[in-house]
């Protein structure tokens, strides 16, 4: 059986949240953001560092499962546009971010990690919230077919 | 023929600067950053807003050119890190950043987006612009294949 691979101490290896989505090579996590009800991460398992690292029948499945949620997300939650993003300069184990966004959101139109402009309303913040359990059912299902 | 999706007044629909590949369906530049040598934009060609809105042998191509734009950004430029992102939020015209890292570079270990931290010494980044014609001439050479 071939090793997984797994370096100590990452946070990503020890994924300590709960999934919405655990497949044999990724999970699927919707991520606590209290401004960003609607951002999920798609996790690759193994302590790989970039895209280009994986095997490509592994990079296919990792583009293939990020479209998936990227789907899900604007199924149910209905953005105004998706943002998608490999990073991981902080915790260089390879994963992807896709956000749902709106023209109300804190930093709409900048990326997420620029500074807030805004603060958003909390009865539309309380809309999206309330779609999330559609959103992570969504997800499942996404990845049972 | 099937006409192009384009929006008058759109820049990534009349792309004023130059390519280092421009394909049927998408062209790649070199971002003008003068903090980030190594900065990639992948600009598909039809003004499309979401990944999720292509045809799937499109998104496959797309996924793929992405990608062999990354191997030529580690293979010429040795960043610490590939950052890839699909935002969209300004310029909804599909389009991808595959930006080259480095640990001094002005926002690490933070996204580009963010507020700056420090300015990268100038030797270092004049070292890493005189990699630039190598690394449109990758670029090229990957799409040749």
């Amino acid at each position: 059986m071939k090793e997984v691979l797994r370096e100590p101490g990452c946070e990503l290896c020890e994924l300590a949240v709960p999934v919405v989505w655990q497949g044999e090579k990724f999970s699927v996590i919707l991520v606590d953001d209290a401004a960003y009800p609607g951002f999920c991460r798609v996790i690759w398992r193994e302590h790989v560092r970039e895209m280009s690292d994986l095997a490509q029948a592994d990079r296919l499945l990792l583009n293939d499962a990020v479209h998936r949620v990227e789907q899900a997300v604007r199924e149910v939650m209905r953005p105004l546009k998706v943002n998608v993003a490999s990073l991981g300069n902080v915790v260089p184990h390879l994963h992807w971010h896709v956000i749902a966004r709106y023209a109300d959101d804190a930093h709409f139109p900048a990326p997420v990690w620029a500074q807030a402009v805004r603060q958003t309303d909390a009865a539309a913040l309380a809309a999206r919230r309330a779609l999330l359990p559609a959103l992570s059912a969504a997800i499942a299902h996404c990845f049972q077919e």
